[in-house]
């Protein structure tokens, strides 16, 4: 193969990566599925047959695509998987709705891997569109439709915290509002409703995990508890969780006795209880429920952490935070976090 | 903001850097919608409100996911966007099945902005789910549902011509068919049923082309005509036209004359009549159109030009030749094609 396409690299000092002025130098980077399962689908037989095709034939359902980037020198840290919320991709990560640098190649510039999974049934990932095709066809009846979600800029606005009510922000609200068009560009219809229980990402994600020989896991808002339920499926791999802004389900003792094993973090943003109407309750709610998980992870010996942005003094944030204008100084703290209670845990453990 | 996360980047000589083993050093990278409209939905309320919400709210449809990546000294190229066929994602582009380099990362390599675009209604763009939300509640009927099609694995061996038959491949094939298997979890359902007439991915491309003050286009398979379309819909950003594997439809003399103006390359792979059965005669018929289509842009003055890969000894390649095992030659000829016919015509014209 010919050598051509040079590019000169000279550094006489070395360089500070994490600016988005900066080259950003990585080892390697791909994208690759987790999961996945055969099956004989009677109505996904091919391009131009939809509907009824002559045999039922295979495809696959239930991967979970993922997307990484390793830094140079990125056996130093515990690599991390990022999981968006309902209604998102793996879009939320990246590039903020007013251009700026997203948690994704943040982390990385931080000397992390970073894997960027879409969900199950999410964008990349695919879904199972059988039943749609079935009841097309007549095969079966619509009641046998997935539910489908999808959140309305009016849903979004207010329940991600913009403001009080749609288009109204909030004086101190650190979400770009300016940019809200291009958030709504990134809700996607939820197809979550095709899928079993449980929830074949929660599995992938462990798999993901003990496939990279150890993960932090980090889920938010509809997956934002999907990290505790991944390593009850399967700690092995699961090296600390972080969990931001979601309800958390009652655990039962012996499952809280396996989540006291992993570091976990649950981080909040302001506002909760400043909406009216339909959503008046959902944050206030959420944050009691998560308060009590974390009070009962602490008795069965666990390491957890309630970050409540403010209770720390950092106000305004949204649901939306790993886009809020202080997205930066967020994930700080989130590293800051992982060097104290993961990675300092492996190097004690040594 | 504390300067920490250093990596020392030092280099004494000029590195290559199109080979795997070599770090990949990107200017910037990043993601962003182009197009999308919002429309005022009766079924998509928000989350848990599938069906019948309290009334009508605002979503946002027709948009196009993007993710781009710069190399250091971009502008000595012109950036170059990739549209991926159908029943698949921009994954197309990216590692290949069985683990390789993707064209996404080797044209950057190659000192290209590539800009991968998931195709509206699909993947990170998501869709206009309202139809189905709304057969389910029984305010429309089943005969309302889009077409949904999936390429079975059994569809995708025979239609990308990976052998005669079913899990057997020809002698000499190209695609990496071990890893078939990876190739079906790409395979995702293909909404395009949703969309209007004409296409959004249509204007979507050519916005995109204008926004990047010029661009290559390249499409595959079902979007492998859609750089041509795009071109009809708005040329002034479009600096040249790829089209990998698909039928050509019939243009009239007006439509000639603006396609004659761009330059454009057609890429046909290998075993285009060898698979028997339902796709007996779908690829030799495509080829038959394109081939006619080349003349008829000549004829109209243009610079058009068919690459029959078998017709230059490059042998046994599948309709997805951007992940064969010979992907980089292919690559090569793909660039190689872009200096001589699109950025020699830009210098000359200077």
């Amino acid at each position: 193969m010919k050598r051509w396409g040079f590019i000169l690299v000279t550094a006489a000092v070395s360089l500070p990566v994490w600016g988005a002025d900066q080259p950003l130098v990585l080892a390697s980077q791909g994208s690759f599925f987790v999961g996945g399962e055969t099956k004989t689908s009677p109505t996904l037989g091919g391009p131009g047959a939809a509907g009824a095709p002559a045999a039922p034939q295979d495809v696959t359902i239930n991967q979970m695509y993922v997307q990484y980037q390793k830094p140079v020198n990125a056996d130093r840290h515990v690599p991390v998987v990022m999981v968006h919320g309902c209604c998102l991709s793996s879009k939320t990560w990246e590039t903020t709705p007013d251009g700026r640098m997203g948690w994704n190649e943040y982390f990385v510039r931080k000397g992390r891997s970073v894997y960027l999974a879409d969900q199950s049934s999410r964008a990349r990932s695919g879904f199972d569109a059988t039943v749609i095709n079935a009841v097309k066809s007549g095969a079966a009846p619509p009641s046998q439709l997935p539910n489908i979600f999808a959140a309305s800029h009016q849903t979004s606005w207010t329940l991600f915290r913009f403001g009080p009510e749609f288009n109204k922000a909030f004086p101190d609200e650190q979400f770009p509002v300016q940019a809200a068009d291009e958030l709504y560009k990134q809700m996607i219809p939820d197809l979550n409703g095709t899928l079993p229980t449980p929830n074949p990402t929660l599995k992938n994600m462990a798999a993901l995990a003990v496939q990279l020989k150890g993960a932090v896991l980090i889920g938010h808002s509809e997956s934002g508890f999907f990290p505790e339920e991944a390593a009850l499926e399967d700690p092995s791999g699961v090296r600390g969780i972080i969990s931001i802004e979601m309800g958390c389900p009652e655990k039962k003792p012996d499952e809280l006795a396996k989540l006291a094993k992993i570091p976990i973090l649950i981080m909040f943003g302001d506002h909760l209880g400043d909406v009216p109407g339909r959503f008046a309750n959902t944050w206030t709610t959420n944050f009691d429920t998560c308060q009590k998980f974390v009070g009962q992870v602490k008795q069965a010996g666990g390491d957890a952490e309630m970050m409540s942005l403010p209770a720390m003094g950092i106000k305004g944030n949204s649901h939306m935070l790993m886009q809020d204008k202080n997205n930066l100084q967020l994930a700080d703290l989130i590293l800051g976090w992982i060097d104290q209670h993961v990675e300092r845990t492996k190097s004690a453990r040594r």
